[in-house]
């Protein structure tokens, strides 16, 4: 609105300046013209500074839009968001919001949609959505997206789309249904500008007027012979400068590597991350280009890793609906708390055996949990930087034993200070010197076995091929809790009965 | 080794052909040299699949030959590989063979390592190394990467390298130097290819042609007025496919919207994943163009937002050395254990509180523990889930009480059905009901407190601008061990005694 009334107070001004006779200049009045066509066109192009977190903008102005029913106004809102804007709202909205909004989209972005959010929100969407629907959304993506959303809908479907197709495009598609969703070949585009590598610039040059239309995102086509055989990449930039009698084989840059179909996703994303790619031929074990991929699947790539390490150690699924169902949230995470109370029931009959000391010195209750507490937490710390180091690909066989010796020092080291300090806390509580020595003798045991199962507990799924962000921080729990309480209620049971 | 050999055996064949009487016709032997050439292309293009995943390779390669002393291989080994994966090998060996490798690394791409790296490795890697050499290496540098350098290397330095660039680019540095880290303006290159509004296409394509090079990852220009204003960006292959004598402004994409200097990062790296965009110009408050901002580094930016998120639950700070001196990890680690034994021993007193009812049935004392470790689970899986609905904006005003509410739902349920569970076998486990059925009732408040805690504390952190990464886990369990036991044990002191 601001924006409004400075151009039309301008406008206004440019009418006064036009309409007083001894400035009937006509230059004077063109530069203010200019000046109000520039303000405008700098506006436009600049986004209101004070609401920059667009997304919290985007999901708070859609709230307050459905609540008042205005869904005409919803549907002008949303028309004017990236599919991936809406994505991200559809997904912030509880189900019955986002079952409305889902109704106002056009059917033309819908496929775009549901490849760019989370797997179970978007089931929940294609299942209110009608066939037509999704057939119209199918045949609007790119390969890449066409292949997730194919995996997405349900089975008959995949058919008929296909079909629809024809027969080559439906082929191609087909053979590119069989690669593995998390490996380069799932990543991978069918699309890719190709040029053969034995003609000139300038041929290469009118090919492209030719097709008039180039996806802007393009920054390079991808060089090949006779045989489909990938030889290298020509930037447009060279096109654009270099003497166009020359070959494309004379300037394509043959130091790109292309990626072989096999390749891991994480594998691909930290060849784009280290070699600041933008885009890179896809080929088969015989060098035949299948395809490409490009930076934004590997950003997507990047965040649900990052995504997956963050909530696989709480033991939920990134793909997971915020909003499900109750019972069926209840159902998933109680899979996680039933596997933590095994472990808590394990720790349960450790302090069990005990009960006859627990019996005589009351204290050893009350200051139990101190031991196990600190051991998870030091644990827990050793776990995420290993957990990290092996994302990362930075620890391998040559220095796991260095990092283990090294987390045993840093357990140790903190081991004694704070033990220290716990027994001076608890001997004076207390009134009792030995049961302070003891827990800061259990702290210190306790520490040095949590670095140890910190730092080896991932180390050891990865290698028996189990995710350590998954199961690590349960297996560690169980170590902590059991050593703490062993060796603080052992000792105790041993020096002071 | 196999592909030298592969290609050795074909040239032999070729021989063979050649100097056989009856195959001397030019066209056969030409087709053949062809066959070997592809190969020799398409093999060179190809990285060995067996091989692919290439940093946890080239670490196991850097150690294999720093054990055996073999520094010129090492260099060599060095020299062939990319200035991120250096920078990811330096950070994954000890500080001894770090020191060892960098000394082996030429002053031109020591800039680009370091401002690739965390910053405590790279702070240790600049003490190792002469002014001269980091004078060297900033030299090499773009203005991004400069910024980042300069805030790294000691205050004398950054003096010198600004009055060696000259007054006009120093001065740029310096303005640029200013603008915030995470902020677009602290991301951006102040590189940029701008092309003015009212030019022609063929004139654009000349003034390239001159200039004859252009970064080959460039795939548009910035256009801008006279003013220096913003106008939109011009993709490459607009000028590869469009009239030559039409208007640069004709053509030119104004649905860009360019960014505000004081974007936050994270937005900015929203933006372009939710865009698919490239590249991205910045501009002042008056729409004046700063420079721009590459997909590049906004995938370092959600790198480290990732890594942050991770690593803050913790109480680690990710841009620390893995392989930091043991008296300084320790010391680091030690805060978050202090504030943790602060929790600890708050949870003791609680217990303590009740202990002439553990006096009386040391049952309580044996299962204590579980009441507060599956609190502690479930709460972890609430604020897990809300801490990154936050970081990915989904999390506003409009929806938060409806997930409380969810997660309360959530927790109420499976508490339920645990509570059943755990009574039971609490029940028979110590021959009495009654502990069992207080026990499943305790579990019920705390899983629900968990879920409420688990949700609110994460919303309340970031309201009042505190990282709820970093501080939600330990306040969290803070509650559920409060609550746990007190719930457990004062249930127990009521009806029991």
């Amino acid at each position: 609105m601001l924006f409004c009334y400075s151009v039309a107070q301008r406008l206004i001004a440019v009418k006064y300046y036009y309409s007083n006779s001894h400035l009937q200049n006509t230059k004077a009045t063109r530069v203010i013209f200019a000046n109000v066509l520039n303000i405008f066109k700098a506006k436009s192009a600049m986004p209101d500074t004070k609401k920059i977190d667009h997304n919290a903008e985007h999901l708070e102005q859609i709230s307050i839009l459905l609540e008042e029913s205005l869904l005409n106004e919803t549907r002008v809102y949303i028309a004017n968001l990236y599919p991936a804007e809406i994505a991200n709202v559809l997904e912030s909205l509880p189900v019955e919001e986002r079952g409305k909004v889902w109704s106002l989209i056009s059917p033309n972005i819908m496929g775009t949609i549901l490849v760019g959010m989370r797997e179970e929100v978007a089931k929940g969407l294609i299942d209110l959505t009608s066939k037509d629907y999704l057939i119209e959304a199918a045949g609007r993506l790119e390969s890449d997206d066409l292949i997730d959303f194919l995996h997405a809908i349900p089975e008959p479907l995949v058919a008929k789309i296909l079909t629809k197709l024809g027969v080559e495009q439906g082929a191609r598609l087909e053979s590119a249904l069989s690669y593995q969703d998390d490996t380069a070949g799932g990543l991978m585009t069918l699309e890719s500008l190709t040029m053969r590598e034995d003609v000139t610039l300038g041929a290469a040059w009118r090919y492209l007027r030719r097709r008039g239309e180039i996806p802007p995102t393009t920054e390079s086509l991808i060089v090949i012979n006779k045989q489909n055989i990938f030889q290298g990449v020509l930037p447009l930039s060279i096109l654009l400068t270099k003497p166009l009698q020359s070959l494309v084989s004379e300037w394509m840059d043959v130091s790109v590597k292309a990626i072989p179909h096999n390749m891991p996703a994480e594998e691909v994303a930290m060849l784009f991350e280290q070699r600041d790619l933008l885009s890179a031929p896809v080929i088969s074990e015989n060098g035949r280009l299948l395809g490409k991929i490009t930076i934004d699947d590997v950003v997507d790539v990047i965040r649900d890793q990052a995504d997956h390490s963050l909530m696989s150690m709480a033991g939920l699924d990134e793909e997971q609906d915020m909003f499900a169902p109750v019972v069926e949230s209840a159902k998933r995470r109680s899979v996680w708390l039933g596997i933590n109370l095994l472990t808590a029931f394990l720790a349960s009959w450790v302090i069990g055996l005990f009960e006859a000391t627990l019996d005589q010195i009351v204290a050893l209750a009350v200051l139990m949990p101190i031991v196990a507490s600190m051991g998870g937490i030091a644990g827990s710390q050793t776990l995420t930087l290993i957990i990290r180091g092996l994302a990362l690909r930075q620890i391998g066989d040559s220095n796991a034993i260095r990092l283990i010796i090294q987390e045993l020092w840093v357990g140790m080291l903190n081991g004694a200070v704070w033990a220290v300090i716990v027994a001076i806390v608890a001997g004076i509580w207390f009134q009792n010197a030995g049961i302070g020595l003891l827990l800061g003798c259990a702290l210190v045991i306790n520490l040095l076995c949590a670095a140890l199962a910190g730092a080896s507990i991932p180390l050891i799924l990865q290698k028996i091929g189990v995710d350590p962000a998954l199961a690590g921080s349960v297996l560690l729990t169980t170590v902590t809790d059991v050593v703490g309480f062993m060796a603080f209620l052992g000792l105790a049971t041993f020096f002071l009965l």
